[in-house]
């Protein structure tokens, strides 16, 4: 596995894969890389000639008091889990590599980074579709894999490359989770043994949702006091929000009359966690509701 | 010459090319075309393969005052000179092939494009930057040629190339004038027979400062004072900024000690020109002045 630290040598490798007429699948990663990072990779060496994954703590889609300077780091660990998932090169740049001095321009995201996510973290998703442009032009392929834990976030990333032109298939993949439920995150590494039931009540809010709807109820506002309710009763200290709401553009919803995604974010203690799960209105159910 | 206006088909010869191994040169105007423009596709037939043109006027580079609706558009004669000028293909797409429904991501211009064009025609480098990401990922090519008479655009492109990652050179190419040196530019023509004097007064500036920093004024407020009165005496009806700043940043200078660049942007009528002059410090001046 090649390890590349320079933009233009990550890319000349790149390019040459290319003409070679090498398909190119990328797995764009933070680091502190755990199972649901490992089955992008996998998933990309399925569908592709070449995998490629980069490791990048990128600083402008941190908030002033977020958690950027505590974020893990841990790249030899990292480079070891990528060589055994037989990814083929791993891009790791310094922050001066991807943003030397002078650097000042900017992507403003689409429409669907406003609202959840946009609303909590205030130029997060600038800093994402910024940082991934430039990954994209750093490493071209013709597939990105992202995962569904950070739904919004798949959704701003389409929804910039269709805007942009740019000739990237943008793929969302299953979130992977512990055998109770949790949505793996890098920053589950912050919770204390205590904390680690409480955070499990997003999974047991999301499935809650799930369960109502199945059982016939599509009133987006019961389900979401449900949500609220079991995060409360599992624990949960601050609920930034629990919403259910359009798949495609993230809209409110009065009922569950179309596909449709629950999504949660929640602290427990300082640890801000979030997760989704895809709601789908059973068609016999809507209409005799 | 291939005539393309769908984004995909366009990507698909430039994608075909590309795997010939061949050289693209990429020239984007926004049609209404004169001598200016065929010399910048004249260059990339010399130094490339393959040359490539598009004719799109970007909706999202105009103010809500500014004469988007009045701009000339005349395709066919510019397919035709595009063609006897030897090009190969030319994309001309439709604003809603290049603005589909729900479109909006944008990108935000770097620092360069803060003060002159960008100070007078808010959000106009936003539309600049974005389209051309658009085009440039539409019609990837290894070089793309930009006139000097709009040298800031130039500046803010190459900035945003680099900022990005993208890989192409943005090339800067000698502004081209009718014989009396006033600058080609599409919206010449909208200057009456009575006017043609007074746009020369933009020229006539430029060249003032520039004699006068020959013959060793090297002070910045003397050379643009000189240039406001010699536009107020060739009778331009209102001037928006007549400049020297620094050649790179565009920051304001005391002395022309280092490589410089005079802007100036004027009206004629309702006509808005504009035009500069790369000025070079006389070392031996400034050491003795």
């Amino acid at each position: 596995m090649k390890v590349v630290e320079s933009p233009l040598e990550a890319y000349a490798h790149i390019d040459q894969w290319r003409r070679q007429g090498l398909r190119i699948g990328l797995v764009l990663t933070m680091g502190a890389l755990h199972e649901g990072h490992v089955s992008l990779v996998r998933r990309s060496k399925d569908e592709n000639d070449i995998t490629v994954a980069s490791v990048f703590v990128n600083p402008t889609q941190f908030g002033p008091h977020e958690d950027f300077s505590r974020y893990p780091r841990m790249l030899s660990e990292d480079t070891l889990k990528l060589r055994n998932a037989h990814a083929d090169m791993v891009f790791m740049p310094s922050a001066e590599q991807m943003y030397p001095s002078g650097f000042s321009t900017f992507v403003e995201p689409p429409s669907v980074a406003k609202g959840l996510e946009g609303a909590c973290r205030p130029d997060h998703y600038r800093g994402v579709v910024t940082v991934v442009l430039k990954l994209l032009s750093i490493l071209p392929s013709r597939i990105a894999y992202f995962g569904q834990k950070d739904y919004q976030q798949y959704l701003v990333i389409r929804n910039m490359a269709e805007d942009l032109n740019l000739h990237v298939r943008v793929q969302c993949c299953e979130t992977v989770r512990e055998s109770d439920g949790l949505a793996m995150s890098s920053r589950n590494r912050y919770l204390k043994p205590a904390q680690r039931h409480q955070a499990l009540g997003l999974w047991r809010a999301l499935v809650t949702a799930k369960e109502m709807l199945a059982h016939g109820d599509i009133d987006v506002s019961r389900l979401e006091s449900a949500m609220r309710n079991q995060l409360y009763k599992d624990g949960v200290d601050r609920i930034d929000y629990a919403r259910v709401v359009d798949r495609e553009s993230l809209e409110p919803m009065i009922n569950v009359d179309r596909p449709s995604v629950a999504l949660i974010a929640a602290y427990v203690g300082s640890t801000r966690l979030i997760d989704n799960i895809f709601l789908q209105a059973d068609v016999a159910a809507v209409k005799t509701s």
